[in-house]
């Protein structure tokens, strides 16, 4: 999906030299907070589809389904605010030119957390989970950090972009 | 509902004058923030009731009840606030003898609120939404600006006090 | 700045028409929300800097600084939320058709709150409610709402775009 | 200040047998969290003042002085808040009727709470919090729980109102 | 359950006073917020259970049901925050030589109430009272307050611990 | 610091298969959360220092230094948050007996915290991530996971432990 990286790559670089003293107040970037946020919304999927067998529901199950919804909700809020802080703060000329998809990648997140928060749908969630790792592999290549996919080591036990820091 | 509306006016207006130059930290009061979260209410109700054709409800159906309930839950906490702050902190002695029902038309509606977030019923929340446009309405007055009375320009359609500012 | 508005309108009229049906849990979309937080933070700049012909600050005028600034800082992230919202759960394809540069605007807002929120600069908040009222202007739009120009009916006296709805 | 009470009590007393049964979702109301907002406000503006022997600050201590503001003002909404909601959902027509000075009392803490955010003023704080006490010596008379008043365990240790329990 | 309290009491007066000068930001603590919150918690319990007998709940009890759930949460995350607070910030050396159970009835109150918000289960809630008021019992007395039971002046109605101050 | 941490290791793996399902409703627990958070104070106290040798502020510089006490303070609060959780919530008895200095590490890194949020101090804010990362490094290890530690790729480029996933 990411053609001719390399090139633009360097154009990110140069321009993230020259513009590296008027930085400040520059925070610190973490696409992880989006990726472990739409994990839980994934995992809150699992949990909440563990009720359906359980049909019909008992009071107190109930009230689990209604925590189970909260979290995923919440946690959906949390994925779109973690992608528009990188988005809209860190993301400027120089890396807007290397990876122009940005701002359509970025409203399709935006969407599909859309999707994902109206539904009880462990695929809608899954291809969310899809779109940011393809968003957190962007940022690491402005930063000029390799990354790998690996399993995430706790539940949905699903597959995550890492940068490489070893 | 406002009887003797220009002499009470009158006698607001020059008691802004008078105390115009020790307002400093003044904010910017706006009632649109309680009336569109009145409106919310009135149109999570509406969504909610759509579900009442389709009872007993799938998992899914009561996840997004649950979902409705909780953003009406919170409009209404919002309701709640925005009226409190211009009350409690634009409302001083002028604006007072003006409108000295304001008390009252502010506690009726912090308990029509109570109401309309504890139960499901649209006329409930209609008739909060009464009592803001007529908070709205007093809090245009006190500041000279005329009002109308439109539809507003999405769901619900409901009736809303506004500015007449062109 | 708007050329060719009407043949673009009719797309998007079109487009809704047809994707009405599907709209389900539509929330209530307003960007005055989003206008009011920047006019709060051009009054915020304007009180900061009431507080420069005072230097050196006593104690209590620092305090009111460090308020001042807490409350931009605060409108600030409501107006990037604000619009994040708007453009990231309203915007479909359709908006985007009539409306291509919403992308670029989008995140313009985001680059220029970011600007206003780091320093304390009058002309910097004007451009951002400048922005703010285009998004607006085009939002208005998408919904087929006339919108017309005035003076904010309360300090900072900026003009703002509104629906006209009588 | 609290003439005829037991008068007033009386009304208080059978107007709540009467309505006991329809206060279902009746929350748990307590003043003390009140009282404690305006304590540690008190206890702020004592700290902020101890930095005064300092002037000019050190950027360490301007940083300190920034914390203790954002504090003083934290808890002075809670205050508000937590006055708002007493009187906002637990008042209702029979205590209205028993104490009617309700409504001023609380509109003069919202505007007091706002005197003692915007200075750095002891005197001003004091003043909020006899409005406070005053507020809860009524609200436990609602209840029919005898007051009594002792210095808080804690800096800043001023007079507070507390229910007789044992 | 508090063996030799008194010569541990005695550890902690002395070092307190030692340690007094260095109290610069000390913070208000009480435990009442904690109590409070737990007590809201099995209110919440009680309501939800009423609603037991109405199987199978109508929509607009289902909605009462997952308003009743939110608070009970809610609740449960302000009672590990409260609890949070005073054993990081409060407890230091000398109250930790004189308690040093401390560490472990902190975490067992962090488990009890993770248990009590994922039950609709009155004892689990009651329980978590009785750890809360054991914290409070050793708080008020590493402040050399003497404490008392009584119940507390509104529903649930169950046994808190208070400090003696008259 | 951590020896025989082999044979602990075994402990907990036993533990958690036999207490594996009774674990509903998990959550995803990840210590990068708080570690971000120490970062991101880390950073605040170097962009603060900055300020130092600028010293008289101007008010925008002024408005600065608010700005980045108040991050420094909510991400001290957060990194509070994020350990209290996984402690508080993830910690059960195989954990606590495998590792049984983690109240004490616990209990250390909030005091800590306390002091990195109290000065504006690289040193202590270093030692707040040194805490930190001991803490990942348990949590990593009670989850089977081998740990690396390596240098963050943003600034302020300090050392931190990491999951070896790869």
């Amino acid at each position: 999906m990411l053609h001719s990286i390399l090139a633009r790559l360097d154009k990110v670089m140069k321009f993230e030299q020259a513009s590296a003293h008027c930085d400040i107040p520059c925070k610190i970037y973490d696409p992880s907070t989006a990726q472990i946020g739409v994990l839980t919304m994934i995992r809150m999927v699992d949990l909440i589809q563990e009720l359906e067998a359980k049909q019909p529901l008992s009071l107190s199950e109930q009230a689990t389904l209604s925590r189970l919804v909260t979290q995923k909700e919440q946690h959906g809020v949390e994925v779109k605010e973690a992608i528009r802080v990188i988005w809209g703060d860190y993301f400027k000329q120089p890396q807007l030119e290397a990876f122009p998809q940005i701002h359509q990648l970025t409203h399709n997140i935006m969407l599909q957390a859309s999707k994902a928060k109206q539904h009880v749908d462990r695929d809608m969630t899954v291809q969310l989970l899809a779109l940011v790792n393809e968003f957190a592999d962007i940022f690491w290549q402005t930063k000029g950090v390799t990354t790998f996919t690996a399993t995430c080591p706790y539940p949905p036990a699903e597959e995550v972009v890492y940068p490489k820091l070893d």
